[in-house]
């Protein structure tokens, strides 16, 4: 596969977006970008880039327009509540070219939602019911004020809960590719005295994606160093030919595999 | 100040360019990006942007050359150890146009290294001397293999550790900008309720950056929302003067401020 081509057949690509000043100040951590990584793995799609940028609307306007251009999904997280730093509709609208109306389902949803808590449905509690043109809500189990998505787009909230809310609720609907399956092998040696076995078996292995990822040394008792070897792929017997293998090298070269 | 403007007189800009697969598969959860927004931040530097990609080299050497083109600096994160899967300083020196010889210091600091810990200097480890003609060494405190800066561009290691001993000692070499202070006040408000006169605090404060973010609920006993407002700027008596504001305006709606 190309990566990022917007080929059909082959397995569906995907960037995502992550909207809001706090995410680059250091104020926030994300924590959604991992998750969405490891919920469209687990489908069979590609996340083939992801963007932190700040509330800037020509910025977000811009990056829209590149990434869906760029890839079969687009998933963009923060920006659609209530305030005025909540800017995230009014650049889709833009990015897509169209207007934005209230959607008279969203804002019954969100008036009879408000009615229930007993607290008002005013102007700016109202302004998370305007959707762009032409966009389908995404539902928010959480707090009712919807996502959207619009041809190839995904708008989801940036709170945690709710933006894995909206993604299960989108999921289903999304083109599956062949699943990436992964095995993986803890060993006590040293990326230095792994590396040319690892070159010459990832060249036996082309079809499958292997890397090294060094931790933190072990506890003291068990000398030396901790790395994981993991191999991603769509062939369960070719990943399981590779971990015997890995295996066998750690033991070769006199290690051991927790 | 534009975003992203290469103003000299300006504070600086800055983007961050996190590089690795086990990033958007899910596997690793990234904590530099929070880190280094952080650090810069206490410099005055204003970090605009960050990329998350995968190890394919031709959008390793895009993202680079566009991004540095950008923005006053660029920091990269991952893919400078000694495996098949450590492409990091090719691609740079791709971007950059130069050859990646072995840098005579990078060797000489990796072979004392590796003889004080009894282990070989071979080709895979050796590789980790290999620096773009006409870079500087970035100093290693962790583990000696250094990173390395080419013209406004920053190569650290992806292991936290490393990278932010790397970043320890060149942020002194950084030019500074206005330094960001913020002040913060958590409240018990929904932001629906705070909307309306956070927008008109933000029209009388245009110098300063408000920003407000709904967190979980408080434990009960504590009725209701928990939404922290947050102001950032570089003139403090803004600031107070803001957070006063702010302090007064949740009283004036029936709240309670922490």
């Amino acid at each position: 596969m190309t990566p990022g081509s917007k080929n059909t057949q082959a397995a569906p690509t995907a960037a995502v977006l992550l909207i809001g000043n706090e995410l680059l100040s250091g104020r926030t951590r994300d924590s959604n970008l991992s998750h969405i990584g490891q919920r469209l793995s687990s489908r069979g799609i590609r996340l083939m880039e992801a963007r932190v940028i700040a509330d800037v609307p020509e910025r977000i306007v811009s990056a829209v327009n590149e990434l869906r251009g760029q890839y079969d999904y687009l998933f963009t997280t923060g920006g659609i509540g209530p305030t005025h730093d909540d800017i995230t509709a009014d650049c889709m609208a833009e990015a897509f070219g169209v207007a934005l109306p209230e959607h008279p389902e969203a804002a019954r949803r969100l008036r009879e939602y408000f009615a229930s808590k007993g607290i008002e449905s005013n102007a700016d509690r109202m302004r998370m019911a305007r959707i762009p043109e032409g966009a389908t809500l995404v539902d928010n189990p959480v707090s009712i004020a919807p996502g959207f998505h619009f041809e190839n787009v995904f708008v989801f909230a940036g709170v945690p809960k709710i933006m894995r809310g909206m993604l299960e609720s989108v999921i289903p609907t999304l083109r599956e590719g062949p699943l990436i399956e992964q095995v993986s092998l803890l060993c006590n040696l040293p990326e230095g005295m792994l590396a040319t076995p690892l070159r010459e078996l990832q060249a036996d292995f082309p079809d499958l994606d292997i890397g090294s990822y060094p931790g933190q040394h072990l506890a003291s008792g068990n000398e030396g160093y901790r790395v994981e070897l993991v191999a991603r792929g769509t062939e369960l017997q070719r990943l399981e030919s590779v971990q015997s293998q890995l295996r066998l090298l750690v033991e070769k070269l006199g290690g051991e595999t927790y």
